[in-house]
């Protein structure tokens, strides 16, 4: 059966080892995009050790409060409209403000003095481009905010996090500094900070400031490209398996799936596993694209290439590489957990995991371990 | 807002572009992975006037079942044990039979002669190679589910049907029908034939026979590599919208967005649309890709090219085609429907609208028109 294996275990396990890469900093830990596709319902019990949660949406927001989160939830983006600030306000939701229509709108419904939404994560674009106030005016809002009684964090987004030699990088953390710094000694000493994602957590470990935000890395995942997971001793969070339903031997020359795209050299003994594009698994792989087949009746696990193309709801394996006498008709597949990792897959889709994991769909049946 | 919303008039409009294609067949609407992404529940009513739905999961099945499907519900890679041809049986499913273990549960376990689940679908494997009895096997399999008082369709499942043209298709046409001769004239001239999925259909009317299996066709995209939609007369189902939350004009030789992937040529005009991965547009999409902007007050759309990666809940967009007096905060972004039609972005991804469709996530919000 389509299994999606979620162990909040392990994503509690990572979370620690973000504690210990930024001691003295708080952690946000973004649980947006339904967890990156785990499941925020599952994940929020993991994550008590967290200073406050990430969400991208207002619905999130909403959704991880009724879930009964009851400490800092961070609106990214936050509020679209005046009606939504309001409702931060309501549900005690922290707000990014990145542009002036969200400036206006704080300006106009100063929230009660002990409101969690008193406090402002206030955007500054050093270099990503996408939201945020130039250095001029990030300076101009955090001033008036400051008078209106908001406590501030400034905060920013990395670009190149993940390549730690990338020029941006001291670019931006460069910019950040000294606009932290004037706001500290213009307004008040009193202003957070807020820099890094969790590539930059584990990059630039001398700017992680008052907050941290990571993602990726509490589900498993290498943020940066030069460590594995094994090097920052990650555990992934999430397992993907699915079951062999039939065998077949294709002879030489015979083409298999889709687009005759596969074509057997020789006689090849393969095997269909109930999984495709339905459930998540990527359409387009390269041919280094594999899964372990578990024998039950031993756990053996073997490695074997997927074969022809990705369909909806089944994929070809060559089953080659498994003794003839291992048991297989009905033996489990996994195509992501700890061999391969979704790492590893999502190098094989031209990809990264994060997209992998949040396009799981809802097909496969979920549960934890 | 993120927004999918399910037209369930135009796959009723699709099914009925099937029947004229294939009148004297009946039809079997494919609505596996969740009606393709559109949710079955939406879909079924639209289906009324199909013979019967195909699913790929006995869950699937089920789901069905409970939203009060009534007529055939074909379950294209059969039972996976034993246990599940039981609960066939209880729920009038009719199965697939493509191996031996299938077979087996079949003769060990006999349905009543009104059952649904007397009606077989016998799987010959006629070049595809996944699922499916040889020749021989298949004439084997058919004597025995005949004399065990089975009613029987022969049916397999197209390599290359999208390629008319593709040397394979005819040796599928030709093993099909020699053994479909061949089991009507050994037999019994009342096995029923089902060969077409949607590419099927729309290229090869002359091998329609008793049943066609139209999936993607009745969601509104083209299934053949040499017609538009506007050939077929087909209408997306789906469409895909979101909204710009911030604008901003970023200087010549800035970059946006991770990996710092697109550099403006000159100074421009760019909008922040809140909308990404984690929300099922794909992450990888071609410079050719784009999206339509709605200006509210007028309802004037303009082509907006997608710039910089798209991540995991914001893309951002060059709005310099639009008139600088154009309303474009909170404006709507049209990611596919109309146009671009989902077969275009398909492109763009190096995918086909298949699974574009199927991996939409849950975080949007759905809506019927």
């Amino acid at each position: 059966m389509r299994t999606i294996t979620i162990k909040p275990k392990a994503i509690t396990h990572n979370l620690n080892q973000v504690k210990k890469l930024a001691p003295q900093s708080k952690v946000l830990a973004m649980v947006k995009s339904n967890a990156y596709g785990h499941g925020v319902a599952a994940v929020l019990p993991a994550l008590t050790q967290a200073d406050g949660i990430g969400v991208a949406t207002f619905t999130e927001a909403l959704e991880a409060r009724q879930l009964g989160w009851n400490k800092t939830i961070g609106l990214v983006e936050g509020a679209f409209t005046a009606d939504e600030w309001q409702q931060a306000i309501e549900h005690d939701i922290s707000c990014v403000i990145h542009h002036v229509p969200q400036l206006t709108w704080a300006l106009d419904n100063i929230p009660p003095v002990e409101s969690a939404t008193r406090v402002v994560w206030l955007k500054y674009n050093t270099g990503m481009n996408r939201l945020g106030f130039n250095a001029e005016g990030v300076m101009a809002a955090a001033k008036r905010l400051h008078e209106a009684g908001y406590q501030l964090i400034l905060t920013t987004h990395f670009a190149n996090a993940d390549n730690r030699d990338h020029p941006l990088n001291a670019l931006q953390i460069q910019r950040f500094t000294d606009v932290l710094n004037a706001l500290r000694e213009s307004i008040s000493a009193d202003i957070k900070g807020s820099l890094c994602n969790s590539a930059g957590t584990v990059n630039f470990s001398e700017h992680h400031h008052d907050w941290v935000r990571p993602g990726i890395i509490l589900y498993g995942s290498s943020p940066v490209i030069d460590k594995s997971v094994q090097e920052l001793d990650l555990q992934p969070a999430m397992s993907f398996s699915a079951q062999i339903i039939a065998l077949q031997t294709v002879n030489a020359n015979d083409a298999i799936g889709y687009g005759s795209r596969w074509v057997a050299q020789q006689d090849t003994r393969t095997a269909l596993v109930s999984v495709g594009y339905g459930d998540g698994y990527p359409r387009v792989v390269s041919d280094d694209a594999y899964v372990s087949v578990i024998d039950s009746t031993n756990n053996q696990s073997y490695r074997c290439a997927v074969i022809g193309r990705v369909a909806m709801d089944m994929i070809v394996i060559d089953v080659s590489t498994v003794p003839e006498d291992a048991h297989l008709l009905d033996s489990q597949v996994l195509l992501w957990g700890d061999a391969p990792h979704i790492d590893e897959v999502a190098v094989h889709a031209d990809t990264i995991s994060y997209e992998l994991l949040c396009r799981v769909t809802m097909r496969p049946r979920r549960i934890q371990a």
